[in-house]
């Protein structure tokens, strides 16, 4: 009964029922045919799979990880600890160990890692009839027949047909008169980032991967780039945010897994703003000056919020593939002029409060206009120089081989703090020794 | 002899061509065939498609726009102001101009602005021979053939089948013996967004979409919805930054345009952040106190810094729907735990730094151990709020109808040092009052 009311769900509503109900996901993945049971598997959070696992019968997991296609087989494998893989490998066949272990042997976050090699392979000289005389016989076992590859006789890849031409072609038509000698190839060594602008500009819903030798390897299919996309997009958000990448949903990651996952940045960051105290200390006489620390806050955030906009605003355009580290000097000659016009808006605004509290409350005495040329010009420097910084940043830790997502928010204006206290009290250094200070 | 070079480029590297050397755009395509034209046009972003337009001559532009598949069409169109699109529809021959009129009558960013009218219906009694003529007819207008739709008299859908069961069963099966009864559909005025996860949840190239009454009225494909979690990505990233979503490229969009969409953020933050100013001026007797002055940028990055973390996780897991409204209060257990174990980590790191410099240069006086508890339970209270602020704001933006992803680190950090503000100084009148105040 059970299995006859899994059966009518789909598989996403079979993984929401595990969400739901986790102590009878080893049930439900049980109940299924292992077809059915696979296809729900793959797309389980990792932690999710870890417990399933732990209490499926061990026939049971050696029919799901021999049924598993290679590609989710190898994204499955490469979260496991290596003592688990080892057991679970040995439950494979000969050949699919092998392959399992060559997919695995692929850098993490590789294009080789997302490859399947289930797909079908014609030659120049074929025709149409043989064409789908051989996708009858071993299409079954290809991930996908959308696309067929052809390959000399080296295995060297050729072209990509697609399986629409081939359908609406003349029976008599040979696989050479399909080909156009346009191929999009992935390599094997790519990063997996990259690979999503590839399909996104060239709309495809598979790619062949080569090695260097052109030689085929496997092929990448859409569906698995959007599982990429996915990842980059929840990576990035939170290496922007301050947080080391969580690699599990929120809700799942454990209290103390989830502190040490940001702790790491917060101390950091905790120990870069210790340093404003220090600046700080060199400044007696300006601390002493209460009309200068009013503004301070404001005028810190205001660097560190322009800061955060412009590296925000480079690293998605990096990501997407729109700004490259060769364009630094057009992306800084851009920030320094919408820095400094924004600087300017700010720093109006900022004169304008010194003016009207001092119409109406005369707050800042008979200097008021030297306090507001004090804050605005403040404000100038430190917004253009907080676009400066957060706009380079990402192409400094780019060409550091780092991630440009981590020049978070946090890590711009904890930068910008320490250098915006100095740019504030040098510009009221200059303008106020000897009238307030 | 520049079309036979054109020809040997694949779309992506035509669209990259006219990145590089902009004033040939129009050339270009006026160069390629119609239909790869077309292909690089609408991977084209939207100003040099319109820059494009403009350069090109009449004749073309209506041969470009009636071979544009009415997706593509739909988005294009949805860009353009009204009276360009006025002038451009009525290129359409009537029955694609009825069907334009249509599709852009659906919501922006509703799945309805991504259907395509081109897809394949098969009936239940039909056998495979019946099916494979039928594609041979009408595959050649279809967007795609991977995916065959059954529907009934009525154009009620009933099921979707896959062009590989179909090529792959004897040619006496009927369809209705490869209706397996699972479907999923999308909903015309669902938002584009949840379509994301349910193709990723869902493993497919093509999905249905329907209306009310379950009559099937397109389909959407894979590789639009990889240009929707583009969108979808670049939009996030942009807001948490504090910028308004800038809908064009970074390089392409102008200083002014580009000032405009971060000006306004920046103009609301600085005047929540003058509200620090307006709370300190009541702390007269605590701004008189260097020690005091010299830990609060300290205190109040903190308080932002944790507030930021938990935003961005927050909207991260809210856009991948591992996290829906009703999970607010889980939500916020989580937080009120580890935002307060940060806290205390933080706290205890506070009160090293005091003890640190008090033993090396006695720089707090007698009292350092009241300015030592001051600063670390400041620490706790601040990382406390802030992570309550960060994560329950995304809850209450989305509760409001406006995007959680405005909840920006830098909004988040003015909330916090505001309130942090007079968590510190409150914290601090309680303990040194009668001591250093
Ligand atoms: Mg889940
Ligand atoms: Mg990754
Ligand atoms: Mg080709
Ligand atoms: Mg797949
Ligand atoms: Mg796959
Ligand atoms: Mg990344
Ligand atoms: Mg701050
Ligand atoms: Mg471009
Ligand atoms: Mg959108
Ligand atoms: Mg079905
Ligand atoms: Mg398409
Ligand atoms: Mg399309
Ligand atoms: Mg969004």
């Amino acid at each position: 009964e059970l299995k006859d009311h899994l059966d009518e769900l789909n598989i996403s509503d079979v993984e929401a029922l595990i969400d739901e109900l986790p102590e009878y996901g080893a049930l439900f993945i049980e109940t299924l045919s292992v077809n059915r049971a696979v296809n729900v598997f793959r797309i389980l959070d990792f932690p999710t799979q870890e417990r399933i696992l732990k209490r499926l019968p061990g026939p049971k997991i050696s029919e799901i990880i021999n049924e598993m296609p290679p590609d989710d087989r190898t994204a499955f494998f490469s979260e496991l600890k290596g003592d688990v893989v080892k057991q679970l490998i040995i439950l494979l066949p000969p050949a699919a160990r092998k392959e399992a272990l060559a997919l695995l042997g692929y850098p993490e976050d590789s294009v080789g890692r997302l490859m399947t090699p289930d797909y079908i392979t014609v030659k120049q000289h074929w025709d149409i009839a043989r064409v789908l005389h051989h996708i009858r016989k071993y299409g079954k076992a290809s991930e996908t027949i959308d696309v067929l590859y052809v390959i000399d006789k080296d295995g060297k890849l050729l072209d990509d047909i697609r399986i629409k031409d081939v359908l609406l072609a003349d029976p008599d038509t040979k696989v050479k008169d399909l080909i156009d000698n346009r191929l999009i190839a992935l390599h094997a060594n790519d990063p997996q980032e990259e690979a999503i602008n590839v399909f996104r500009m060239n709309n495809r819903v598979a790619l062949p991967v080569v090695d260097e030798q052109d030689i085929m390897l496997g092929i990448v299919t859409v569906d698995d780039i959007l599982w990429v996309a996915n990842e980059e997009y929840t990576e990035d958000m939170q290496r922007i945010g301050g947080t080391e990448a969580l690699d599990e949903p929120y809700l799942d990651v454990s209290i103390p897994h989830l502190v040490k996952k940001r702790a790491g940045w917060l101390i950091v960051l905790f120990f870069g703003q210790l340093l404003t105290t220090t600046v700080l200390e060199h400044y007696e006489s300006q601390l002493a000056s209460a009309v200068l620390i009013l503004f301070m806050p404001v005028i810190l955030s205001s660097g560190g919020n322009s800061g955060s906009q412009a590296s925000t605003l480079i690293i998605q355009a990096m990501a997407l593939g729109e700004v490259t580290l060769t364009d630094w000097w057009r992306v800084m000659r851009r920030e320094i002029l919408s820095g400094l016009l924004l600087g300017l808006i700010l720093g109006s605004l900022g004169f304008l409060r010194v003016c009207t509290w001092q119409a109406f409350a005369h707050a800042y005495g008979n200097h008021w206009l030297l306090v507001g040329a004090v804050v605005s010009l403040s404000l100038v420097g430190v917004v253009l120089w907080g676009s400066l910084v957060g706009s380079m940043l990402p192409f400094i830790l780019r060409r550091l081989g780092a991630d440009p997502a981590s020049s978070s928010a946090p890590f711009v204006s904890t930068l910008v703090d320490v250098t915006g206290l100095i740019i504030y009290f040098t510009v009221a250094t200059v303008i106020l020794t000897g009238v307030l200070l």
